[in-house]
This record gives C-alpha cells, structure tokens and sequence, in this order.
C-alpha cells in the first residue's frame, strides 16, 4: 500500500462547493488502495481578509498575534473538509499543524519545519482514515503556534511527505502545471511535461509562483517526487523529479520574472573584510531576506555594496541599517524603487557556456538595461526596470525557443 | 496587587471598533495597579457564520469536527484584541484554550473543564503582560480541541479566576445586568443590584440568559465575587455573591422562561424498579440533559414516565430510546412540543411556604394551563403552552411585586 500526500490551495477550497470537489478527488485516490494524507491551505480569501482586521487595528502588528490569527484560516478547511469526507461515508480526521506533530524553530511568520512527530497521524491512516492537516502552521517547542510564511502549505505538504516516506506528493492548483513562463504575461508559455528539482527550484525562487521554493528543496533532499496538477480538470500536470526525462535538448527550461525589486545601496563601509559581512548578518538576524548582492571597492580603503531586496521589506531594511550605522560604520544609503528581475532557468546550461552573454545580448537588442546580474550553475537573473519586465521576459522566450510548437501542429 | 479576570462575549467585541472599545475598558483596570487576565468569545455572529458552513456540507457534523471549526472564532479574537493592546501601549499576549492550560473532558462540543494548568499565565501576568484568552474551548488530556457549549465563555472565566485566586471577575455584555425578567418582553423588569449564587445559578439555569450555569456553579463553588455589567455603558452592573445583601424582604427575586420545550413521555415502562434510571441512564450516555421529571404508575405492574427537553434535542433523545427499546422494556413513546417554561425565584422561598400554590392560583385566574411542575428550595417552574409564556412570565412579575418603583419615583 502506497503513501500519497496531497496538497490542495486556498482557491481549490475557496468555497463549501469547491470543498466537496476536493473531497471527491482525495476519494479517488484512497479507492486506489492507497493511504492518504492531505494539506489544505486557507479558503480563498480568508488570509487577506484576517489580514484586513489585523491593519484595521495596527500597521504594524505582533508577529506572534498575526499567526495566532491566520492559523485560523487552515483551521476552518480542515474541519470542513473532513466533515464532507465523513459526509461521503470516508472516515478521516482533521489536525492542526501542532496536533499533526509539526515543530518548527522559534521564529514567527516565516517560520521553518525542524521535525514532523508523525505517530498520530500513522496511527490514523492505519485505522483506514484519511488525515486531513492545516498547512502553512506549526509549533514550537514550547508551544507557541507558528507559520511558514506565505506559500508554506506546499512546504508542509513535502516535509510530511517526507516524514511519512510518501510514495508521491501531488500538489493541486488553480494551473495544471509548469509552465516554460507565466501564460499570463507570456504567449508561447507552454506547459513542461517534467522538470528537475534543482530547475524548479530555481523557477521557485525567482517568483514562478506554483511552487514554494522551500517545499522543492525538501523534496529534493527526501527524494520525494512531486507532481503539479490541476484541482479542477483531470489532466496530466508536471512531474517534478530528480532529472527530467525528456528534452534534455533544451538548453533553457523557463523563464521567470518577479516585480516589486528594489535595489539598496550601502555607500563608504569603512572595513572592507568586516564590511560585507556584518550587513548581512544584521540583516539576516532581523529575518530580511537579500537576493542578489554586488561589492564594488572605489578605493583602497572603503567599500560600496549593492544588493536587491522585495519592495515589502525596504521600510524595515532601511530601519535596521540606519539604527545600526555607527556600529555598521557606513556613510549613508540609496534605493532605487520599480525594479524586476528577469531570469532563465535550465540545467542544460551547465554545458553550454556562453547562454548568459547570449541573454545581454537579447536585451540590448530590445534597449533594456541590466542593472544587477546574478548568476548559478543553472540559471542567469538580470535586474531590469519594472516596465521592461514583461518585454524582457517575452523576448527571451522567444530567443531560447520556449515557443510552444505542439508535434501535431506542425504541418508540412 | 489583585487579579481580575474579565470576560467580553460576542457582541462585545462584534467588530474592530468594538474590540478597540474593549481593549480601552481593560486598560482602565490594568491602569488601576491590578493584574487582568482577559477571556474572550468569537466575534459577533462568527459563530453562527461556522455553523452555517459546516450546515451546507452535512446535517449531522462530527462534533470534532465542529469544536475544531468552531474553536477557530475565539481564536480571531484573541490575537486582534491582543494587537490593539499592544498598540494602545500595554504589553499583552494571547493564548488559545490549549495553551492557557485549560484541560477538559473528553467530550465534544460540551465539555466540562477539569483542571487548568495556570504555570504560562501567571508567568505572563508577573511580568507585567495582560493575558488574553480564547473562552469556549480547552483540550483533552490527548490533545484533542473541545468546546464548553455554548455561553462556555463564561465558564472559561469563571474557572480561570478560580484557579489563579483572582479578586473578582466581572462579565462584560450587551446588558447592563441581571435584571428581575426579560425586559425584552416584561415590562417593569428592573436592574437587581445584587443577587446569590443559588439564586443566579436557578435563573441561569432557567434561560435567562445573562450567565452560562456552570459558570454561576464554578463562582458559588470557588467564592469568587461576579459581577455582570454593561461592556458600553459605565454603570454598576449586578454584583453576584454568597448573600444579596439587599432587598431581603423580596421573597421572589426573578421570573425567568425559556421556549421550544417538548414534553416526552414513555408508556408502560414494564420494571418500575429499574425502568426510571435505566431511560436517563440511557439519554445521559448520549449527552442529552433532560430537565423536569415526572413519573406516575397506572397499575402496579407498568410506569409511564415523562420529562421535558430541549427541542433541538427531541429527535436524538426519541432515537436513542427507540433504539433500546426492548432493553429499556417500554411499550410506546409520545410527544407534545411548542411548550415553555416559567420559573419564579428568590431564595427568599424557604422560610415562605405557599409560593408555588400563589403561583398557580395566579396562573389560573389567567386562565393558564400548567402541564408540568418541578420545584426546588429557592424556585418553582411550571411548564405552560408556549403561546402563553410571556403573558404567565408578567403576570408573575407584577403579582409578586418586582415592578420597578424606583424611590426617587415615589410622590405622594
């Protein structure tokens, strides 16, 4: 008997009806013969309108309080989801993250998964039940309820995975797959049979949305295959494995773009050893999360740092240095608003030197201006001015040939 | 320094505006040296909005499942209340039921508190926090979420100000105290400046409303000061104690009523011996609380028995009976719903014999008929037509002189 977790988001539960659509999906599954446990995320808009009442109240609330507030959400899913199971004559139960035994560290509304205690839950589905589990939420150690940030659902879903040794984790969307880039934004957007983790973890992390990025790491270190399906039509949706099996032709798998980039510059650090070092650690002990960072010395002695940060957090990046300048020892700071951040993705890029130049020379053909560059093993991200964002994107798509030309379309 | 514990209900704290109103009534007490646990229920009409979900998946919800879903409505409360204490300047913290240490029973959705573990509040409180808990709700020793029942609120309240030896606890509501009747619908019901346990606790139990009963019981039990005010106006509420200290010469205090009572009865019980225990045996085992009893024997060898109940009750009390049937050895079942019942009180009673033979002579002239009759040391309820309830409750009122005549209302 096989292990499937599967994880269902807040527009698959956005309403009683869609609930019971869901219901009868997980029962399609558990009439396979398999063991099945399942993470739902909040109804719909229910995060936004808790979110609402919090920022009636206060701009700046409690961390702490705001989990005490959107663990709700899960929390109202997962109780009427099990009541439509019951309802179709499955049994199943409902658990909280703290009663699924999900311990997290210490840290409010970004919370990360330390451990899974998974004996309730092996001991219901042993019983026959089905395990219904609030995502996005956990507990401390001391009993504190915690959440795993926006997205977190999918992490909860692949840890658990994990935890259980799942035979597979389907996570059901409002989309039925991958896409090469957002179909949204981009024509020609296609949707990918498979894709390797490390590709989509880069496609996670630079914004593509499906996917949180943190759950794909878990399933890569666990080996947990994930599929990426629809909740709504009955239609393959994208493996996502340790190598994707087929086009491995392809050199670049996907283009991705993120808006609401902003670009910080740390003018004159003093110590040019010290320097970079100490103001990201500020920055990391206050939970900012820094993407693409660029040093540049004028002259011997001081040093100028650059580095891009989500338009959310620069009230409180910019906080934390000002409050920490004498220690930090810089003279002051600019920022530069309305940025995005373009990026290709593709593990064929390994072998094939001379993609990223092909990249700039893309966007120079089409005027846009690079203003950071970030580079790994697979993937080039280049930081743009946010009106250039969707022509950036839609023309690399095109230069990397990600165009979607159906075998069956093709006529002679 | 004294411990105040102070409990909001629903309407109490029915929007954001009124959760600020309250986060500025508890300030009041906090500014006033004392330490304040605060205990909350869900928002407004939260409750009902669940219930109604839960309604459109199934008739029947596991009650699970529904304290899970329910549970959530205390838990909105807490962390907004919490947040705009703590924006207003005062630190504060929230706690869940299971966090607060509330332990309960292992019952679903009417669970009685049977310890609460008080470590993490008073380690707030001594640090200078208030504390802020979700009323309703507590857990099993398994883990399992529970709620208290309706009104449990109170109960949550109650028990805490027991455990922590608080000073008083005061029950904030949309009423500005106990008052002598319904004023809704009796007219001349008036404030009562205070009152006993026993007295409160027969007028709780009757359907007045104001207070849940295990609350009243809790209080009397632990002798803990209560005192039931207005959350909107600041006027003297009802003080609650061991003796009313005022308006000894009152040998009726209260007339309480309470609709949707059916009468059952059971025919021809064959083992008079056994045959009373083993039926509420039987409908106990369910969780179902029958009310008044009544049993005659025609002849010697059969009884026929009848109570009253709840009519959101009657279909699972006449299933639980019907399906023991040939263990509880009756011959058939009949019932009579749209009943009410009409309850005077006063402790007053006990050194006043003929009260209840003046109530049903009152009712009579009113051409009254009473179906049932059950009566205590400080009350006697008769059960009428439910089209007759308001008209016995005034009568009632004016005949035993609880008509507010105010002092300052007196000319000569």
């Amino acid at each position: 008997m096989s292990i499937i977790v599967q994880k269902f988001g807040g527009t698959s539960v956005g309403s009683v009806e869609k609930i019971q659509n869901v219901a009868s999906r997980i029962l399609e599954e558990k009439n396979r013969g398999n063991d099945v446990v399942v993470v739902v995320s909040a109804m719909g808009k229910t995060t936004d309108a808790l979110v609402g009442m919090a920022r009636e109240i206060t701009s700046r609330p409690s961390k702490r309080e705001m989990d005490m507030l959107l663990s709700t959400g899960e929390q109202v899913t997962i109780s009427l989801l099990t009541m439509a199971l019951i309802q179709a004559g499955q049994e199943a139960i409902s658990y909280t993250g703290w009663q699924a035994g999900i311990e997290t560290e210490s840290v409010h509304s970004n919370a990360r998964i330390i451990n899974i205690h998974t004996e309730k839950m092996t001991a219901q589905l042993e019983s026959g039940k089905v395990v219904i589990v609030a995502g996005f939420q956990g507990m401390t150690p001391s009993g504190e309820i915690t959440t795993l940030g926006r997205g977190g659902s999918d992490t909860t879903a692949v840890a658990i995975a994990a935890a259980l040794k799942a035979d597979r984790c389907d996570i059901y969307t409002d989309v039925d797959g991958v896409y090469s880039s957002d179909p949204r934004y981009i024509k020609g957007a296609r949707k990918l049979p498979s894709i390797s983790y490390d590709e989509m973890l880069e496609l996670a992390n630079l914004g593509a949305g499906v996917l949180h990025p943190r759950a794909v790491e878990f399933a890569k270190n666990y080996q947990i295959p994930l599929e990426v399906r629809s909740s709504l039509e009955k239609v393959e949706g994208t493996y996502i494995e340790e190598e994707a099996s087929m086009e491995q032709n392809l050199v670049v798998r996907g283009v991705a773009f993120e808006d609401e980039i902003v670009r910080v510059t740390v003018f004159g650090l003093g110590n040019a050893l010290t320097g970079l070092s100490s103001v990201f650690t500020t920055l990391a002990r206050n939970h900012l999360n820094v993407d693409i960072i660029i040093q540049s010395q004028t002259d011997k002695d001081t040093t100028n740092l650059s580095f891009s940060i989500k338009e959310h957090d620069l009230e409180e990046a910019l906080s934390v240095l000002e409050k920490n300048q004498d220690e930090l020892g810089f003279t002051h700071i600019e920022h530069e608003r309305d940025l995005a951040k373009v990026s290709i993705v593709g593990s064929g890029m390994i072998s094939n030197p001379g993609v990223a130049a092909e990249m700039f020379e893309v966007l120079a053909q089409n005027d846009i201006i690079v203003k950071m560059v970030s580079t790994s093993e697979i993937k080039v991200s280049a930081v743009v001015d946010q009106v250039n964002m969707q022509k950036a994107a839609g023309v690399l798509h095109t230069a990397f040939k990600l165009d979607a030309v159906k075998v069956e379309e093709v006529t002679l």
